[in-house]
C-alpha cells in the first residue's frame, strides 16, 4: 500500500493553530512521526487559512523539508498554491489534486506535464460527484484517458472515487467499492486511492469503520490511501490485508511487525 | 451475515473433555452465549472422540437442545452421525458438510433430500482441494449444479471454498477470495460460507487476520461464516462491514451496538 499521511491538514484545529503560529517543532514532529510510520507521501494542506494559504504553504513545505526528505503531497484546489508547492518541494511531489471539472483540469494539467508529477485524480466533473457506480466509473475513465492523452504516465495517476460518509448515505460506499473494482479491472496499471477517514464522518467508532473500509477497498483494488498512519490498528489491519492478498511473501512483514510489538492484539 | 458458532467443537481440548465427562453445564453455557451473540446456527462436532463420535453427538445435541432452540449445524464427515443428528435436532438443521468427493456425495445427498436440509458444500473432490481459483470455482460450480439437479434448493446451499492457512501458502487466500467473487456473480442466490479461523492458523495475532479476512470476504460475496461469535472485535468488524456494504439502513444496527457498548474502540 502507498500511504499518504493526512495529519498536516489545516482543517484540523491544532494543526491550523500551529501553522498560524509558525510552530516548527509541532509540525516537524508530526512530519517525522508519519515518515517513521512508513508513509510514501506526507500531505500538506493550508486551505483552511483563508487569504493566507500561499505563504502558509511556503512555510509549511520548507518546515517539513527541514525535518524529513519523504516526498510531499501538495493538497490544494488552487493551481497557484500547487505551482508554488511543486517548485519548493522538488521532484517526486504528488499533486493533490486534479478533477474532471473543466477549469481545474485546464489549470492543473500544465503543472503535471511541466513537473512530470504524480497526481490524485478525483472522480468528479462539472456535474458534481456521482453517487452511482456507473457514472463514477465513467467520470474517472474519461479523466484517466484525458490525462494519459495529454502525457501523464499511467503509473503517475492515482484515481480517487471520492470516499463519502456512509452515515449520510448507506448506499454510496458500496458504489465506491464497485468503482474501485471496475477501475482496477479496466486499468490495472494505474493507482487507486481514497481518503479513507471520510467514510466514518458523523458516526461513532470512526477508526473501526476506517480500517474495515480500507481492507475492503484493498480487496477490490485500492492500492493507495490517505490515512492517519499513527493509527496502530489501521496499520495492523493494512498489514493483515496485504498478507491475505498474497503481497507479503513468507509473511515476513507481518511477523516482523509482530516481533516489533507493532501488531496490536489484546485478548 | 449468517453466523455459525464454532465453539462446541471437540478439536478444542476443553470442549472434548466436557463432552467426555458429560459436563452439561459447560456445554449449555457455551451454547447459550453463542445464541445470545446472535449466531444463526450452533455448530456441534464430536469428531475428535474417536470410536465414540455417535453417542457423544447424541448427548451433545440433546444437551444443547435443552438450553436453546437455536438451530444446530451437525459437523461430521460421517453420514451415520449426520443422519442421527438430523433425526435428533429436528427441522432447520444445517448439515456440515457435503463435498464433491463421490463417496461422500452419494452418502450425504439422500439425507439432504429426506430432511430438506440446508448444507455446507465444500469445494473439494476426489482430486483434492484446489489451490487455484479456476479449479476451485469449477469444483463448486459442478457441486452446486449437482445439488440443485438432485433437488436441493439454491437457498439451502452454503458453498464453502475451504479457507486455508495463509501462513502455509500466502497465495491461496487471494485465490479463495477470487472463488468467492466468481461464485457470487455466477450464483447470487446461493450462500457462500467459510471457516474463517482457518486463515490464521500458525500465525500470531490470529484474531486480527480472522476479522480482516471476514471483511474482505464480505466485500466479494461471503454472506455466511463459521466463527467465534464471542470475539467482540470480530463482531464489531462484521457490523462495520455490513454498514459499509449498504446492509444497515440508517446505520441503525451499528449505532444500536455502539449504544449497547458492544462496538469496541479504545483510543
Amino acid at each position: 500500500m502507498i500511504l499518504i499521511g493526512e495529519l498536516l491538514n489545516s482543517t484540523r484545529r491544532r494543526v491550523r493553530e500551529a501553522i498560524d503560529a509558525r510552530d516548527a517543532a509541532f509540525v516537524q514532529d508530526l512530519a517525522r512521526r508519519q515518515a517513521e510510520a512508513g508513509v510514501a507521501y506526507i500531505d500538506v494542506n493550508t486551505g483552511a487559512l483563508i487569504d493566507r494559504e500561499l505563504p502558509a504553504m511556503e512555510w509549511l513545505i520548507e518546515t517539513v523539508r527541514a525535518a524529513t526528505d519523504r516526498p510531499l503531497a501538495i493538497d490544494s484546489p488552487s493551481p497557484e498554491v500547487l505551482r508554488r508547492g511543486l517548485e519548493l518541494a522538488g521532484p517526486g511531489t504528488l499533486v493533490n489534486s486534479i478533477s474532471a471539472e473543466r477549469a481545474r483540469l485546464e489549470a492543473v494539467l500544465p503543472l503535471l506535464i511541466e513537473h512530470q508529477a504524480p497526481v490524485i485524480a478525483l472522480g468528479m466533473d462539472d456535474d458534481g460527484i456521482p453517487d452511482r457506480a456507473a457514472r463514477g466509473f465513467d467520470v474517472l475513465e474519461r479523466l484517466v484517458e484525458t490525462l494519459e492523452h495529454e502525457g501523464v504516465l499511467r503509473a503517475h495517476i492515482f484515481a480517487d472515487p471520492l470516499v463519502r460518509p456512509v452515515g449520510a448515505n448507506t448506499a454510496v460506499t458500496g458504489e465506491v467499492l464497485e468503482v474501485i473494482g471496475r477501475l482496477h479491472l479496466a486499468y490495472p496499471d494505474i493507482h487507486i486511492s481514497g481518503g479513507v477517514s471520510n467514510v466514518s464522518h458523523g458516526l461513532p467508532c470512526r477508526r473501526l469503520l476506517n480500517r474495515t473500509f480500507l481492507a475492503m477497498g484493498m480487496t477490490r483494488g485500492l492500492d493507495a490511501a490517505i490515512v492517519d498512519p499513527l493509527d496502530e490498528r489501521l496499520m495492523s489491519e493494512i498489514a493483515a490485508a496485504a498478507l491475505l492478498l498474497g503481497r507479503d511473501e513468507y509473511a515476513m512483514n507481518y511477523i516482523g511487525l509482530f516481533r516489533a510489538g507493532r501488531l496490536e492484539e489484546k485478548p
